[in-house]
């Protein structure tokens, strides 16, 4: 069905760009898409993957450097010349040549535009420049068709003859008035089946659905699979049409958010892969929230320390100290997470703060419970009965404070816009495990007064 | 940009529906998008909201219900007849009919296919309800537009004018010899601009991706995400042409699978939000993991208890209890996420078991030197010196082992079919603080000789 790369397909490649086989080569490229030379050039060295993409035609070689990762690519172009980049950066979409440019430095950046032989796409790139890369200008392309509303259907084909060989996939065909202002949109299917006569304006629907250029991806995402749309027109406050996103462009903004929500639960910072990185890399990745969780732990060291005394009388109260720990941590994180899902999704009417700490504390009451009861039981079971009170009470209000940290703290940072998904992670363990084993202790000291 | 839920308008539609006032209601709705409907019926209750969604044309309503979540959706159907039903799924297209109707008990998914008006689709439902949800076959829509390869542009129009009514968007024609079998596919951008008489032979692209039925969605959902494709033909063996599946049902699985892997990397068992549940279902959703991992921090609370005399010498040993749990859950998590991830993408050739231990071996060492000193330094400080061969060493272990655990369990997990994120969850937390705590009092009794 797809081309399954083999080391025996990459050493077969490697073989030939060796032997200079040119023929070989092209025969074999010619066989496959871009996106899939793109996987065989990550398993080839600098040198040889700038001798199979030199082979090629430049408007394959581009879409093969927009289907590159970005730090890839970004260490693979570092040893193109600005005319060279120039040369592929002429047959991109408008999107991805902004996304490349910007990987590069300034000067770099500047040189290439200055270069451009398509003078169009280099304005259409220093327009799309202006974009924060996170918001609608920053993912939309120029690309896109737009016919005056006063042409006929017959007038619009040859309208879409000249716009389209800029035009990878016809999603829709926008319509505007004189002054470039969004009215609708009509489908190609319509153009297709409508009569060549027929006036643009009696066919086309002005029902359309469209962004303003500052909305946030996230937000854009969100409008394009809730009203399963292939393409949105992207329009400026004055309602002129600037240029569309697409939705493969959207799958990417999902995935991205996907991969980063688990990064920040899992505690790792930064953009990494385990395969590809340096040791540092993959070291500085883990590192920050390593040495967060263990300045948190000798900060419950700390507290456990000062109960010095009391552990020496009752050494079995050190025995808790893990239930107490990841109990908390549990409980924070599942509580977290269920928060931090019920602000992504943002359907129907939110409930209140209030409403969500209400049933919050409920489920963890009868959760703190039963795993209260647990683990009283297992306190008799050791022979430990003055235990059990102390145990299955701290166990409660740990259940409860974690889950009311769990319910704030996302609440909190999206507040102050960052990313909520850090509340699964281990910032809330950390704080949990510490709040839990002061709880522990003070509890202990009082009622078994030692 | 984008219709808003605001209380307000969600009472003034309560109202208008009490006071049966119909005019205002269909002049409101009118104006609506069918996911914007689908929004406003999560929040009336299901008399209120069955009088609005009759009020409506039935193919807007076939949209609404096909826009509603799987379980509400399920809830709201309870009270339709299956004649009811029918209407609605005469409507849909196919893919969304057969979901629709794979929740429905078995009566009343034959009664409704047996009472369809239109047979083409009670055709399209009995061909598609073989398939299981998360192969190609389940994900696919058998409306598709297909043209012989013997006709000419204008036959190829006249066809699409006729196939095209049950269509939503039209993204390719598919071209098939007389056996159906897909030959390849020709973008409607192409038909438009083609002379009339040219034969659709001579435009065609050859060159086209399609999935076999049996593929699973997650392949699915990679060959379109890796293509930047908007719909995929599906075929079955022999190559016929079958369905075809869009971009926007792909987003959804997409969507879902992380969903998938933050609830298992947070504990989170079975389909819950947090909003609309119960809070019994709230509890069992927590619940299972929160019993496992108190059993697994009993058993370390038993490992401890055994070292209770030593417990009572050096009172301080306890303090350290937390940073050993807390530093090999954060590590754990940690590789496992990185691990997962890798697997994920599948991108390139994947580098053996043998070169990741390696490299994680690494990375543990020296993660492990540093939080070991940080922790030995700290020994220092509370004036524990002889404390600080146990604690670090004991460091270093617990984040070798839990960098080799988190290693090694989502590749294990991924073999035998089970979604690896798992390992990245509460279960890998539990073995490695249980592990933790058996090697630092194995090395503290060993170093101290208590």
């Amino acid at each position: 069905m797809t081309f399954e790369l083999t080391k025996e397909y990459v050493e077969h490649i490697q073989a030939a760009i060796e032997a200079q086989d040119d023929t070989t080569l092209r025969a074999e490229m010619e066989e496959l898409y871009p996106a899939d030379i793109s996987g065989i050039l990550y398993e080839l060295d600098t040198e040889t993957a700038r001798y199979l993409l030199a082979l090629l035609d430049r408007k394959v070689g581009a879409e093969i450097l927009a289907n590159l990762e970005v730090i890839d690519r970004q260490e693979f172009l570092q040893s193109f010349t600005s005319p060279d980049l120039a040369q592929y950066v002429d047959e991109m979409d408008s999107d991805d040549a902004v996304d490349l440019l910007n990987e590069q430095p300034i000067q770099t950046r500047e040189e290439v535009i200055a270069l451009l032989s398509d003078r169009e796409q280099a304005r259409f790139i220093l327009d799309l420049l202006h974009y924060d890369e996170d918001v609608a200008g920053g993912l939309m392309q120029k690309e896109l068709i737009k016919i005056n509303i006063n042409l006929t259907v017959n007038q619009c084909i040859e309208e879409i003859r000249q716009q389209a060989e800029n035009v990878e996939n016809v999603y829709s065909v926008y319509v505007v008035d004189d002054a470039d202002k969004l009215l609708g949109r009509v489908s190609l299917k319509k153009i297709v089946l409508a009569r060549k006569n027929a006036k643009i304006a009696d066919i086309y629907e002005e029902d359309v659905i469209f962004v303003e250029t500052y909305r946030p991806a996230q937000e854009v995402s969100e409008v394009m699979q809730r009203y399963d749309l292939d393409a949105v027109p992207v329009v400026n406050v004055q309602g002129r049409l600037l240029g569309q996103i697409t939705i493969d462009d959207v799958v990417d903004v999902i995935t991205e958010q996907a991969e980063l929500d688990i990064q920040a639960i899992t505690g790792i910072t930064g953009d990494v892969e385990e395969e590809d990185d340096t040791i540092w890399k993959l070291v500085g990745a883990r590192l920050p929230w390593l040495i967060a969780g263990a300045v948190g732990s000798l900060m419950a060291a700390t507290v456990i320390n000062t109960f010095n005394s009391q552990l020496t009388k009752i050494a079995a109260l050190a025995a808790f100290i893990p239930i107490i720990g990841s109990t908390g941590g549990n409980v924070g994180i599942q509580t977290a997470s269920l928060i931090v899902q019920s602000l992504a999704e943002k359907s129907g009417l939110s409930a209140t703060v209030g409403q969500r700490l209400a049933k919050m504390v409920l489920v963890a009451l009868i959760n703190g419970l039963i795993i209260g009861s647990l683990a009283g039981s297992y306190c008799l079971l050791i022979g430990e009965p003055r235990l059990v009170p102390v145990v299955s009470l701290a166990l409660l209000t740990v259940v409860l404070l974690a889950s009311f940290m769990g319910t704030i703290t996302p609440i909190a940072l999206n507040r102050f816009g960052i990313n909520p998904a850090i509340a699964s992670g281990p910032f809330i363990t950390t704080v949990n495990d510490l709040l839990g084993i002061g709880v522990y202790f003070l509890i202990a000291s009082l009622l078994l007064s030692i």
